[in-house]
């Protein structure tokens, strides 16, 4: 499903969202993210710089192996409350292993981040993780 | 468990959270939360004008009542990816309805948060939600 104009405005607004993961024990994750919207999907790199674990140990991945619903959401605090707004996004999460939608999501997140210029997202050992929505909610002052 | 000093001086130097909550199906959800810490609790009001629904029937606390395990993370998010930070709290949540506990918990959001003011949070009716921390981890320029 694509998200309507003004959600996809929003989304494309804004530039961190938050990605809830649950394990397969039923123990949620979240933790902040970077995104691309294209078309309908969310792309998200695992870009930290691992410490001692492989990346495809990191818990948001093996969350998404168990058990692929995840919720993101992208939200707009303000101390004036009638301004508040968010876009929750529930969906099923892959890890990209196509290698041609992998280049694109890699493309798509370069270009939105220049932080990514000089980051090795090309390398497969970085997961990138692919959401599709399927169910958006709109709240507040969008 | 209580937070170091320095999670906790980030825990209250930020605003607002993001509360991720599990289905009994195992279906991640993930929203906005304005919070008080105190002596290693988070408290959370269910705030939201409701629509058509009353605020037990809202998603969070439908999840909390059926998987009380909760994350929630404070991030600090910037174009310098040098100063990115998060503080990632896993726990268990619960109602509060004991009722020195819960005038407590609604005196503490309304001395973090002003916008508290003229909401009736002490209506029975409005649900506050207290985590208990099992795990703390700080990432990041803290």
């Amino acid at each position: 499903m694509k998200l309507g104009p003004r959600e996809e405005a929003f989304i494309q607004a804004n530039r961190v969202a938050r990605l809830a993961t649950t394990s397969e024990g039923g123990e949620p994750h979240v933790i902040p993210i970077c995104y691309a919207y294209d078309n309908g999907f969310f792309y998200t790199a695992v870009d930290e710089k691992p410490k001692k674990v492989a990346p495809e140990r990191l818990k948001r991945v093996r969350n998404i192996v168990a058990n692929p619903r995840v919720a993101l959401v992208v939200d707009v605090y303000t101390e004036d409350w009638r301004k508040l707004a968010f876009v929750l996004v529930l969906g099923t999460a892959t890890i990209l292993d196509e290698p041609v939608e992998r280049r694109r999501a890699v493309a798509l997140l370069r270009d939105r981040y220049e932080q990514y210029a000089h980051m090795d997202l090309d390398d497969p050992g970085r997961p990138i993780i692919k959401v599709t929505p399927t169910k958006v909610t709109a709240w507040g002052a969008l």
